[in-house]
């Protein structure tokens, strides 16, 4: 087992990421080997892809170690990163788009960022969106979480000048199903400079932000 | 070559729609074969895909009997259809877009209807759209243009009651290329009941908004 | 949650389109408090992909509100719309496109319109469908719902001269599986005019029928 | 070179195919001494994917040895088979499926079957396919040539108790280019036992008619 | 329901086709529906796609009827087809194509004609192919089953002269995954004149050997 | 034309972003349009994709009004944008990566800021980037531009805490051809908040960084 | 049944392969059949793709004939090969990827090999690598398992001159579903002299090592 | 342009391969500068993808100091690598895998390994490969070239012990078109342990049977 986790010590210091675990490929036995390990070693870290069912699974003591949150289907060993600056949106088009936002929104207060959520601004009704965009043009750094058309995206990288990240999500039915239109409209997008992270990939999202904000307060001379 | 080219003098009758030929996958010796038998019939005929440096190979007894339109790169023989009632406005978001468009209005002209064409109103600047939009809103069917993301035809779904036709359209390249993004953006809209035809088929949009159009004279008691 | 169900109060009346709600994407927390702002705020309200078996992972007073079909999968809450002008035909080529059919159906008598159901005409015994031909010519909308090879929606879009909505459905096995084939195969009709929809989407195809049907009753001026 | 055509004697002997040469990947070295090799051993044999253009870059000497045919794009070296029984209808959808037609006819001819051409019987216009029914009822095998949404193998796979061969076309634009919908749609074909040769493949479509029509004359005791 | 199952009373009289019932994507109501029909006609149906364990969702009435067979998934209703001649090998590449291999065999027969079944034959390992090969040369026609590469279908349709048919099947991973590996394979093999049926289709290539049987027995004058 | 082209006055004081045209799918015509419109309204102007190939068909008034670079295959109409702060590191990883690095260098260039170009480090010869990665350490936002398998975009994401880009490239041949390994590579990759831009979009990935440099001069209060 | 497992006597013997059966693709009758025959012929066999769970389906006189191991999913008949000369490093990119890494050391025990297993040393962080690079260049044979963009194989193939055998895993989400963009990746790496075997194959990268270590032992003359 | 080449001048020490340039993405001016850094170094190096035709487009004094052959469309500069030991057999199914064939073969000779070139023995008449075969088992590498459905990768896997390397080629039409089929159908090989390399890799399976024949002369103690 420990040679198939190798804990990275270095790359919290390095990279200023979080340690962070995707959970849903590994085994049961290998998660709770990866959480010992965590706890032995003592510094925040962030589980991802951990849905509650997942923790039936688990003995005790481990999901004793975790702060699960279910609506995220994320959870924290040994706490949180410090609280630091910046100021990041994350928009939802859908009911459906909230589980891959909260992992993003978590991942974000994980890192020492409250995050500010807008959910439910699809442009198929766009005056929702509307209302909504002097809370979104505040913000430093927007993420934007659609499936279908992902035609949000777009449509926010039309109307602001921070850097917009486009976070496709998989649906469940027809050409939108596993989320590559999702995926490809936001690539394709004619809204200048926005950038892309894998479907579903809320956590790579925050990640991005986090890698962002330190142009704030890391200035180079 | 009588044998591959079967005049179907029913469909105008029984359907109502244009008599057209779609020319580019048709050799030279096919084209002249079919004007030849188009002219002889004597109806009125639509050719599409039939771009300006095509006509180069073509006799010039064939060319003298087209009535050509370059930007279209459609031509008609022996005249139009009678003019008649419906209002549609064709919408292309950019100007990549304009030979798709182009293609859309020369049908519904051919088929005695004078389109309205508002373009270059994509969604990455949204002010541009809402400009046109009262324009947009006052016809009894949209034909919405677009490629890349699409995300055009899913807000003008939102924001417009009367039938919207999505027409994807091929743009240049990466995920773009090909037009299967537009194409699956289109079917994946959340905006309710828009509808969608091939990638770049400008005429067949065109000719679902003439069936459309029949429900305003031709109503069944 | 109510960040993530903002109850878009004017979708009805700016679009005609019904108040609808996709269950398969959401959870079930989602669905219960979706369930309560519907009656809340009274209006009639449409929920589409809610199967029977779903219904039993939802508390009672939940399912008591909901006046459900268990073929169609749909349910509905405060009631339908008003009667209203039209006659669709809801045409399936087999057995297998049913469900589809239905779902298309139920939308369509949500919204006021009476369907005609013609089950089980596909192309591969045409005589089946040339039996029920006039039945379908006496339709304002026709509405073809088709898997595997969706031959169907190239036979009537040749047959009909009203709007023909292709509905590709998603079948078991080989080259159709998920419907892509049949989707593609409906996109590429050679019969002029003819639109499609989303894979399963029933629901879209009633909803752009609804979209259609205005111009029987409102007329610009 | 003669390392990279090993002309293969026992072919003919042992499966009755026509020794074939596919000329579109070959460059014109190696075209130029396949056929030297063919002229030397004797034997009838059909080159195919030989358009006209393509001669002009072949020496003199080349060309004379070849009996050529412009629209099947095929040539014959030293004849033809002898003439067999057996009855095949090519049936082609549109004007665009002349070629691939124009090939299946020419591969028969050569093997010694006159084959019946009937051509432009799509199914959007399916009376045209009405009028001329009696004619294929009448064949051993039927082969349906058809791109775009190849319905027409699906029809023809209903009415027709004999084989029925579908070789799907590629088209030139939307989701049709390449022909991958209309080779799927006739894989898809909900008509039972209509089996499926390659995209554009109207040698390999004839080729399985030719195996099918020794069960006439060889029949097992 | 009788609107969704319209029983063809007229396909096995013009197509000599068996009545067959794809059963996977049927509901279990639908089944029941189907199989009162059936027995009520009274003429002779195959159930296809029925494995075992779904008998068991099934009331007794409805399992009673059937004459069912586990490894090929098939029921009968009402008997089978009457005897007749023809000689067809069902040639199986390895131990997993044993389902579909049945399939095929199973289809055969309930259409009056016996299989003659050879497994494992994979060319991985081509002495076994070459042990079989006397047995397969004696064949009317030859079905080929074979998933991954497929390669047995080239393999065979290099060998043998009777017409073969390539029946592709899905395996469980990589890019052998649903079977399109195998497919196209199929499609592309340079043996001339090989045709293919869609993905695991046994039944499919039973109903193309039925076709091409009727070559013996009912000649054209 | 002008229909088909509206300059969008607001973009750039709304977004911060360069005005610019996309020159590929564009004709001549609209391109000659365009220019005029550009040099009439006096702001800024980038235009991508415009080999020196295509400047011989435009008039050569329209090419005296260009300030053309060869190796980006851009120009620039009336300058260019104010000098900004930040500090940007394209790094490509071969020889073909040229011309889409140079894209990206020559859009920032337009946008005010001096990009670092840093050429054929790629990780097949891994201590080729170890060489440069002090000076790609030194850089605010990090530019990838790969082709093939992309794996500098994953190697530079964990050597890296700026943000990364990823601008996968199209190269010429197998699974590489048009990019999609490259782009899907780069949005798979394990390094944590890599983000991605479309393929070949080298002047996408320039805006992206010019928007997040606004987080080093325009922080909100 | 016979008929569809024919035991291959003769491979081990000609191609020093093992002989091995994949169990995912058969059923347990299948199963148990197959371990009573391999039993009854004596030599020593692998079975691959056999996970703890499947085991409780199978007849506890089929379990106990079983050496089984759980990480690796296959188990062994009749003990193991004779011990032989070769240097296998087996490395692996993530946690996720020991069960396939697992399955190509189980395999090469199985042939006498003793593997040097190297786990979690992924290029997102690159200092993993470096560490364990001795071990890894002292091997006569590299297998590189890595899923997501596979970049570790690019990386080890350019640092490493021993063969280096790419092996693609799939994983779980967006675009690295289901391994095809690993693949792709691996086939694409611009190392020089790479080789790839299908998805998630472990075993078929250790049969190639066995292939390779011949050279080791029998030379040609 | 430095910036864009790197000449790696430690990849041949270290890993005893090749440098070698892939001259089809890059322009002519990188190609004059490449060639004149490779002369400056004067080691021997290997150019690949350089048809006849691309060499008019290149100035003579960059020409006169390639050794070209136009079959493989290679050149060398400053000679070959030193001759060493090694018998690898490269067989191709037919007469358009020639080109890649010879690409593989240039590269061999290159690197001091004389290759065996055995042509146009495709599974399609078996005979031929049989006559063959015992040149190919006395390879200590087999490198196995095939388009279509590749199916002589499997039949060489399964009758040969050496390692066998399959080069799958793009061919011309169909579901072969770009090699999809063939690459896939050689990954899917049900023969144990075959290794691939990406579509018409010549080059690539060349440098892996280098890397394998290390196994010869650089035994670890």
């Amino acid at each position: 087992m420990s040679d198939f986790h190798v804990h990275d010590v270095r790359r919290p210091a390095r990279l200023g990421m979080p340690e962070a675990v995707l959970c849903s490929p590994k085994t049961d036995a290998q998660l709770v080997g990866i959480v010992d390990d965590l706890v032995a070693f003592g510094a925040p870290a962030l589980l991802t892809r951990l849905p509650s069912e997942r923790l039936e699974h688990l003995p005790e003591s481990t999901v004793n170690r975790l702060d699960h949150d279910a609506v995220s289907a994320t959870a924290t060993v040994n706490g949180t990163l410090p609280q630091r600056a910046g100021d990041v949106a994350v928009v939802a088009a859908g009911t459906s788009d909230q589980g891959v936002a909260a992992e993003a929104a978590a991942t974000l207060s994980f890192s020492g960022i409250t995050p500010r959520v807008i959910g439910d601004v699809g442009v198929a009704g766009i005056w929702r969106l509307q209302e909504r965009l002097d809370e979104i043009l505040d913000a430093d750094v927007v993420i934007a979480v659609a499936g279908m058309d992902a035609a949000l995206v777009s449509v926010l990288g039309g109307l602001v000048a921070a850097p917009v990240l486009g976070v496709p999500t998989s649906v469940v039915y027809g050409v939108a199903a596993g989320g590559t239109t999702a995926l490809n409209s936001a690539l394709a997008s004619c809204a200048q400079g926005v950038t892309v992270v894998n479907i579903d990939n809320g956590f790579g999202a925050a990640c991005a932000a986090v890698r962002m904000l330190r142009l704030l307060d890391e200035r180079r001379p």
